[in-house]
């Protein structure tokens, strides 16, 4: 991180107030040009002097080692690594080519826990699929020697709700074509963008089911081919793919705490995860949300010491299989959270604020709602809040959850491509959420009530 | 092609009137949607069924043969190719790396006629020079064993007039490093967009100088580059680049013509370029530009047969240092042109006319401007036009030039790099830029005289 860390945290107590006390000036709470120095220099440095942080690799401990050194240089307490196994995956070569009926090159990346080819690569039919149900529908053995190609194309949404239904592609369509004894999978990258770089994510092969070479066509490559495929003719592939286990290696959970006042009351979980994809630099995917959860904490300790303690989770592993997030709850079966939230969506605009509690604690949500009202926030009481990918621990524990619904409308143009880059960050936009995450944390963290409140029936 | 393309061809004549005698319907002069499906055809198809096309190797080959096959088939005469001689060079492996002190990788590509390190690659602290005239000015050998980086970032323009300037980095600072020493230069992409896809191209080593291994870090990667730079420390990079130079390898000019009734009057010519570089697919380079040119002449024969004979020029070997513009100036240098123009920067929309004889010939300038009018079109008789890089032959014959400025604001988001595909061409000002042409190729070939004009001075 830069020398300059303590000067910039010492700066950002002169800028525009960002606390729980929101003074509702400018458009949405915050003027223009409105910059958190403090979201900025952890983002900043971590794309800048760490990158890619793999789970389970050197870069990922790289990582973690750089983010304890700048919590503690932040004022956080109890700064730790809680470390635990992953099976680590990691990329080989990738190339492809259409070597018939019209040979040229196409641009694709490894799906995470993909197969191998050998070094040499496979050459095979392309069968199209239109759907990763079609692919379902295809009869067992049909796909004997062939490369399954699923050509699903998912849309921007604001609140990325397209990802979960067409994300099956990837998540479930290798396995399926594995199944049905397809010699690889190439599927349209699950992403909005319209540039040569595919995006990754991590694939699941059901129990007893061979991997088999995985990987994401870029989607003008998948324009490409599906309009070769129109032609009717045959269309062939080479493949080469020579991803790699490293078997068991170490991942682990960072945690920091700003201490409250009473230690008799569960704390405030505020989660992110500190692991990247491999071919961006993880800005947006999850700097951000790192660089905003830790902020947070932060701000809110500007105003005072908070009742509850604070603490941040920068989970690891999560792109690989969530397993810092299933560690972390099964650790802390016995320790119960107050209430938790999470950032990973990048730094969009928070526009939403959701929980799990509005029934049974209406005033508490009633009050949540009045402190992000300047910032363009809508309450949403109607909707259930179920937290993000390392917030494990609250639902194993049925405990409080928040979203902070942020504006996704780009996200799925960068996320797990090697565009996932700094200059990806507006940098109001961070300030925003932070603004938002601190008047939120600072509520709950100096509510001295049972957060999930009495169990009685509200009426509507 | 598409079997169906003499199908599309006869539908055409059933859209929207492109012909030189427009009728002014819709804003622009075309009604939103408007489409032309011959030009939609070269494009699409030399895309999807060729690809990339690089001078001298047999993907260029195969485009001349796609290309003259297309000519035939949509009725244009004297379909030829002209081969000639180039020094053919093609990429290899690139790879870069920061080593210190922040290692991770950067995503490079070689410039053309990059010099090529071993396959181990070189390890060497990096110089930041902002300007090539920083680089320019650095004491003799104080680069030895270094690898210089120029940091310069061309901005957006309408008129695509900072590429000249900005682009001097990479014409010639690998040269002028070359002669102080540097083991390399890398520099900042002479592209406007913030993709992680490095813009390519030639660059000149002057007489006497060994090529270095010379090439462009992508725009993320540069500002990232330059975050570690400002923190004062010792940044180091790994470089892999292994192209190779074939030797002597044949490519081509490709002509065709529709005849005119007047074989004495000299022909009007529409140039473009038909090799691309190899990492994008040559969609907007010049794939489009071809598309238009073609177009042009079919859509004025639809009209009847024009006086002047239309010759199309389909330059090889343009991207690596104009070799087809001057063997075609070469080969031809007895044969009078009558006028030419060209289209080389994409399909954005035509917004300004310009000629080098609206001084001598005001009445038929203004013939032209007029037939643009309804086009959104700006006469600009004060801008003389010199042409593109495929119209050498009308410069050394100082001949008649037309230049039909396109928007080129986003095209050096996409220019020379993988992201060089047909998503990036917008239908729509496709068919305007084929709208146009004709008008203007309508005029200039049913003008019986001389296109120049009397050699009279105009008073303004
Ligand atoms: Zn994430
Ligand atoms: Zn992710
Ligand atoms: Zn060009
Ligand atoms: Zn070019």
């Amino acid at each position: 991180m830069k020398k300059t860390v303590f000067a910039l945290a010492a700066l950002s107590l002169a800028l525009p107030a960002t606390s729980f006390a929101q003074d509702n000036n400018g458009r949405y709470g915050l003027p223009p040009g409105a910059h958190d120095e403090i979201a900025w220099d952890f983002v900043e440095g971590i794309t800048t002097e760490i990158g890619p942080r793999l789970a389970g690799t050197v870069d990922e401990a790289r990582a973690r080692e750089w983010t304890m050194e700048w919590l503690r240089n932040h004022g956080f307490a109890n700064v730790m690594n809680e470390p635990f196994p992953i099976q680590t995956w990691v990329r080989g070569e990738e190339q492809a080519r259409i070597i018939a009926p019209f040979p040229q090159p196409v641009v694709v990346t490894a799906l995470g826990y993909s197969g191998a080819t050998s070094a040499q690569g496979i050459r095979a039919e392309i069968v199209h699929f239109a759907t990763t149900d079609e692919l379902r529908a295809a009869p067992e053995g049909s796909l004997a020697g062939k490369i399954a190609y699923i050509g699903h194309a998912m849309r921007a949404t604001q609140d990325g709700s397209h990802y979960g239904y067409f994300g099956s592609a990837r998540r479930q369509g290798p396995g399926i074509a594995a199944q049905k004894g397809a010699a690889g999978i190439i599927i349209r990258s699950i992403g909005t963008d319209d540039d040569r770089l595919p995006h990754t994510g991590a694939t699941n092969w059901p129990e007893g089911v061979t991997p088999i070479p995985a990987a994401a066509l870029s989607n003008p490559d998948a324009d490409n081919l599906e309009r070769m495929l129109a032609r009717g003719e045959t269309v062939a592939m080479e493949l080469v793919l020579t991803p790699r286990h490293l078997g068991e290696t170490m991942s682990g959970n960072v945690t920091a705490e700003i201490v409250g006042s009473d230690a008799s009351l569960p704390p405030v979980l505020l989660a992110c995860h500190l692991d990247s994809w491999d071919i961006g630099t993880g800005a947006i995917d999850d700097g951000a949300g790192c660089a905003i959860a830790a902020t947070a904490a932060l701000r809110v300790a500007e105003e005072g010491q908070p009742l509850r303690t604070i603490r941040v989770l920068f989970a690891g592993a999560e792109e690989t299989g969530l397993w810092g997030s299933r560690a972390y709850s099964a650790a802390h079966a016995d320790e119960p959270m107050g209430v938790g939230f999470e950032s990973d969506f990048g730094a969009g605009l928070i526009w939403r604020l959701e929980t799990n509690f509005s029934r049974t604690n209406p005033a508490l949500f009633s009050r949540l709602a009045q402190a992000v009202a300047g910032y363009g926030v809508l309450p949403a009481p109607q909707i259930v809040a179920s937290g993000g990918a390392d917030l494990n621990i609250l639902r194993d524990q049925q405990a409080p959850i928040v979203d902070l619904q942020q504006d996704g409308s780009r996200y799925f143009d960068l996320h797990h491509t090697a565009n996932d880059t700094l200059d990806k960050v507006d940098p109001t936009e961070l300030a925003q959420n932070v603004a938002v995450w601190t008047a939120v944390a600072g509520v709950l963290a100096n509510e001295p009530g049972d957060i999930r409140g009495a169990d009685i029936i509200v009426e509507e």
